[in-house]
């Protein structure tokens, strides 16, 4: 028969057993998480109909996209998880309850050039609150700590959210009359940490036409640094002369205010004033995350507010908050800087190894383990014993548990701690307690490793 | 600005918050079992070069497939998780421990005609023992003992796993020298279910040609019924004509004599001869789940052992056994039935109301919510109380959590029980404990229910 060469198109992300455990657990950790802050869970299909996905139509993403026909219809996958999102409200809004607070975790699509740490199929983890014609700037107040719990609970610890407001910005550009130039200028302001302050400079008196005391004020403006007190009162200098200015510092004011009391160290948090997300979509706070021990990677969580989700497929105004995480990079990442945690990731933890014929016994003892709630395999296939233990070192286990003539005459199990190397023979009946105390007294190990 | 219609494609499911919880209740349900049977999570690809996924070849899927190009490249979706996990093992061969255990959850796609409770994008839930070379029939034993505790988990009490191995079928044929027509033979006789015993007489004497006399003896053979116990003696008397039809005997009988102590009650277990599955993928042991409630709508979980999972990627002997369960259609049928549980599935157990401008108290009340554990969500809109209560009763959250001038004064929150109808002030720092005591109390509702 000929052989077709099995293989996995290249950008798609596909994990041996091991790592595959430690992505889950990652996506487990940012499950709860969003469990504990009161989002339901959502799941919108892959494919939706091309008119409904590019309603908003144009962009870069477009020549991403994966379309494609199946009979009549024209279809694409999806290339976020935003669009399906508003869709489904938009559809659905009648039977929703506001402010509707979803997360989705699910895979998303972009046909980009294969380059290493580039996925064409990747996994986003989004949170939104999206509000019935109006929503209270306290969610965008409530985000820094979703995404401060998220990490924290990942095993991260050295990372800063960056929060800006982008009607600080369009107000500020607003005073120097530079209006028209609102997006372009953000455009250029946002290559600052790539370009530097002098090229920034450059740029906007060159390509965007801006004079010289207005570029300089821009950069003076985006130069404004220090604790979130300091930064406030620097802003504060602005105030009176720009209603949109204004009531960005007020919701900046608002936003920071409330940051301990949601239980948001200090020292994660950062606003910063050159930050302000590409798309035109935002309208209020942006939000950013960066890895102190990483900061090439950029940022790992962003997002912002919004005034209008569903505008191309409704008249309701549904402005929303929210995050997103590309999970799938984020694991490229951490594997590639060695943050993965190294905890054993075995698929069980008991390998039960029968050494006679008869299997009863052993059978018996699988599903008492199983039914307290361990997690056993049972070793049934004819091999010598060394074969037998080698799969129980290969699977990592922490338990092998050998029954044998003796074990079976005397109602005993002999069991061996992988990891501590003791073994010891206790009662059939006593097993999966004496299993379980060890399991349920192991620390906890988190899917990521920050160290200083 | 124009409007596009917001609608999801016909076949896609896509469900509201409360019954996505359900959802994911089950599919939860499904990974943890799989989990305590020392299965490890897999997630491939949904797209697969076409080249690979179509290895095979032929057959009814075919046509089916969605498929399309993307640049250069002959891109599938993919229909099952079975091809994939082949390509998988083959790829991997040298990375992976043998006996190989895997589960999946995952969605596939296939272009059906649209039809009610026909889905074209629809999730499977699969497990997998893949050997090297040689798989034990201990593992075919096992496999009962999965779905058993899988249903059961799920709240299902009235359902029978259906066990036949297809070596005494392929064995019997072989005595009345009928091997060549082995494969139509089982086919027709899988229609005994839907088309009773004289239509299934006529279509083995009509279409495929066998003697009355023949006939007959399949019809008597697919006849035999009774306890195990009863099946195997019968069966006994054909013992010694044929090597195929032994061995298969030997492994129903091996099969079944562990059950009681892998966990399996007699009531839950039947040999039926009738049952073949069409593929002729399958060798041994095949398995069908109906429910005894609702028999119309067939197996709602199939599997069996197979001996050459990957011949088309590789040379290597892969034999497996495995089950697959559509969850999709499982969990429409369910619905369709009134069979999913009436549990109330809000997104949070707790919403805290403000009751004043200023919210530091309720924030750091759902800050002290979130870090034990507790769903929580804060309402913030500036709406009357009377909305706002209304909003807890539409999320059908546990509790209300109402905070006033009163409240913050005497450092209470006034919890009101919105299931027990009841409201009580509790200290600010008992309010975690409070609740959760309540929470953790709550007894178990499976996501069944299976009335007699």
């Amino acid at each position: 028969m000929e052989k077709v060469r099995p293989h996995t198109l290249s950008g798609f992300m596909e994990l041996l057993p091991e790592a595959q455990a430690k992505f889950d657990k990652i996506a487990d950790t940012l499950r709860r998480v969003y469990s504990v802050y009161g989002f339901t869970a959502l799941d919108t299909p892959l494919i939706e109909a091309s008119d409904v996905l590019l309603a908003k139509g144009g962009g870069e993403t477009e020549k991403q996209i994966y379309r494609f026909t199946k009979g009549d219809s024209d279809l694409s996958l999806r290339f976020d998880l935003t669009v399906p999102l508003a869709k489904y409200v938009a559809m659905n809004y009648a039977k929703l309850t506001f402010p509707f607070r979803r997360f989705q975790i699910g895979k998303v699509y972009r046909g980009e050039r294969a380059q290493r740490g580039r996925f064409r199929e990747f996994y986003q983890a989004d949170i939104d609150v999206i509000g019935d014609g109006e929503l209270s700037i306290y969610n965008e107040a409530e985000i820094p700590s979703i995404i401060y719990r998220a990490f924290t609970q990942l095993g991260l610890t050295r990372f800063v959210i960056r929060v800006n407001n982008r009607k600080l910005l369009t107000g500020f550009y607003d005073m120097l009359g530079l209006s028209d130039k609102s997006g372009d200028i953000m455009r250029t302001v946002d290559k600052l940490e790539k370009i530097g302050h002098q090229k920034v400079g450059e740029l906007l008196t060159g390509e965007l036409g801006i004079s010289e005391s207005d570029a300089e004020d821009i950069l003076r403006f985006t130069k404004i640094d220090g604790s979130t007190q300091q930064v406030l009162e620097a802003l504060g200098e602005y105030r009176g002369r720009n209603e949109t200015f204004d009531r960005g510092l007020w919701e900046l004011e608002t936003v920071t205010r409330y940051l301990a009391d949601f239980g948001v160290p200090q020292e994660n948090f950062k606003v910063d004033l050159t930050i302000a997300r590409g798309l035109d979509y935002y309208t209020g706070t942006v939000y950013e995350t960066v890895m102190l021990s990483h900061p090439e990677v950029g940022s790992i969580c962003s997002g912002g507010r919004y005034d209008d989700l569903a505008g191309y497929y409704t008249d309701r105004k549904l402005p929303g908050v929210g995050i997103s995480i590309g999970l799938t990079r984020l694991f490229f990442v951490l594997n590639d800087c060695d943050m993965l945690s190294e905890e054993r990731m075995p698929p069980a933890d008991v390998l039960v190894i029968p050494m006679t014929q008869e299997l009863s016994y052993s059978v018996s003892l699988s599903t008492a383990l199983r039914e307290a709630g361990i997690r056993t395999q049972l070793y049934t296939e004819d091999k010598k014993f060394k074969a037998k233990m080698s799969y129980a070192d290969k699977l990592k286990v922490h338990f092998a548990v050998i029954i044998g003539e003796d074990e079976m005459a005397e109602g005993q199990v002999s069991i061996k701690d992988m990891y501590a190397g003791q073994q010891q023979k206790v009662p059939f009946e006593e097993a999966p307690e004496f299993i379980k105390k060890v399991l349920t007294l192991k620390p906890d190990v988190k899917p990521i490793k920050d160290g200083q």
